[in-house]
């Protein structure tokens, strides 16, 4: 067992140091605007973004110092989806960690407002950390486009559609895992893939070590995200004693559904059957798969136990990816081996 | 009369077939979201912004082309502002210059996502269009301050706050004129000084010459607001005959009250009188400038008459802000004379 907690500790603990200076606003920044920005970037979390940030540096051969600047500017960027997607008109979520979320805590207009104001706070804070323009410009770039229409942002709003398609509107259900980790690769994974270039980046890596941290970084935020998955119905399993995970609960498919919707798929497939579960004549006889709802308890199991050997094939791939770093990659690898054993 | 539309009409066609080409995304931008995003963005306006840009880089003897990358990531920014202050927890606005809001038109969740992909792709388009990157650093630093918590984000929370603020909490007239002027010098100013400032840089302006448009556009933007409060009063009483503009409605006060109520400071400092409304002695004996909602007719023709002198000053100050530019400088005197004459 990785003690992860322990692994990540002084990165956290440096951090939210940095953190804490970075969020000290000039005069002009209203008092309430100020505090509830400072309530959401300094909640409690695990900081594993700017912990990626700063492995990914070390990784290269730089220090940790050299990555403060991008690992807080991630952190930033993280905190303000988070709070964005906490809004009524969103996920709509009261608690998170367990506190009230921000627009609970400072109304919704300030809650917006604080989300606003910290995106620009990330550019502005590489700005002016950052001395040599050029690796400035390299950092502010990168992070633009990773959050953007096309990256984070873009994975929100399909991940928001996402709740009202019913997993049967796909014509199979690899297309459908397809669309998932397309979200995911988006929503989480293009952040994640942003903290390893950075880093890498910001200590003077090769392109071949920015590559590889980026592709370790794929393997790692999808991999993030199945456990995630994964625990959204273990966890509720666990203390509940029934499936009723958050994700799940609001008719989103998860990895699990359809990991044993897939295998269902492939069953087919062996047996020479149409895979589409919209084709007439196949309805009557197998109808289970095509509505997540009607999946049954043994499916799910079966789809809990194959989302985590995805997981698992995909954090030997994030290994395999920073191979060329030696010992200098090792904490990079602990840090993925922790997914598949997280239980919160 | 200055033809101010024939003046702005080049500089907002140009630009608009900038921001049509910026505004198309790559793949992994979702459907709903590249058309709420060119929804906001493509709307009519006049594109003030943009053309401060431009003509500041051609008053430091650049082209309109140098100009163009920060011309657009200023009406992103631009945009995406509108967007989110239209929203239910903020302005609550259904309309904007006759069109549905975007939140009316696609929804609220995807227009919040739409705004943060605009604030996002500002800085994208700055970082992949401008190919020194050193002045592609300068830009979005520049932006990301003016955007940032401290400026437009700030302006607008405090604004926001100003809602519920009675003109009598302040304890003079003038230092409720202070705290008008900051809340517009960072909402709408900050990003009008950073126009003017790209502008500038983009076109390899000298530090006197950025200093000089940031003055300009210091007073430009304040003559904006003052202007635009002076219009929400006017258009109001030429329509319906009474005092009922948008933001007077809501209790939020604005520059002709407080000129009203500061003239009535002044009396009573050449009186010898108490300057603060709450004095106890002096309120059963004048109480009228206490409360904005009980300002008179009279009054308030008075404010709006002060106002638009203010405007005046402010824009006679922008004028000499510029004068080193010479005959270069032209078009921005025009465009500011313009202010003293909007209707709209």
């Amino acid at each position: 067992m990785i003690d992860v907690a322990e692994l990540l500790r002084p990165y956290r603990e440096v951090i939210e140091g940095e953190l804490d200076r970075a969020c000290r606003f000039p005069e002009g920044c209203p008092e309430k605007l100020a505090e509830a920005i400072r309530y959401a970037v300094l909640a409690p979390g695990k900081r594993l973004r700017p912990a990626l940030v700063m492995m990914s540096a070390e990784a290269c051969g730089g220090s940790r110092e050299d990555a403060f600047a991008p690992a807080v500017a991630v952190e930033m960027i993280h905190a303000y989806s988070l709070i964005h997607d906490d809004l009524p008109a969103m996920d709509d979520d009261d608690l998170r960690r367990g506190r009230p979320t921000t627009h609970i805590a400072y109304g919704e207009a300030t809650a917006i407002l604080a989300g606003d104001a910290l995106q620009s706070q990330a550019f502005a804070h590489l700005y002016s950390r950052i001395s040599d323009p050029i690796l400035a410009s390299r950092l502010m770039g990168e992070l633009a486009i990773a959050s953007g229409a096309s990256g984070l942002v873009g994975g929100q709003e399909d991940d928001l559609a996402a709740e009202t398609i019913e997993l049967s509107t796909f014509e199979s259900p690899s297309l459908a895992q397809k669309h998932l980790e397309s979200i995911h690769r988006r929503k989480t994974g293009a952040l994640f893939i942003a903290c390893a270039k950075m880093g890498a980046i910001a200590a003077g890596g090769s392109q071949e070590q920015v590559d590889a941290l980026a592709r370790f970084a794929d393997a790692f935020g999808l991999a993030f995200q199945i456990t995630d998955d994964v625990l959204d119905f273990t966890s509720d399993a666990e203390t509940l004693g029934k499936r009723t995970g958050k994700d799940s609960g609001r008719g989103k498919f998860t990895f699990p559904d359809l990991m044993a919707a897939q295998r269902d798929e492939e069953s087919r497939v062996e047996l020479g059957l149409a895979v589409n579960p919209h084709d007439a004549d196949l309805r009557s006889g197998r109808s289970e798969y095509d509505d997540s709802e009607t999946t049954t308890r043994t499916d799910i199991d079966v789809g809990i136990a194959l989302a985590r050997e995805q997981a698992a094939a995909l954090i030997q791939s994030a290994h395999d990816s920073i191979e060329l770093f030696g010992a200098a990659g090792q904490r990079l690898g602990l840090m993925a081996d922790y997914l598949l054993e997280r239980t919160s």
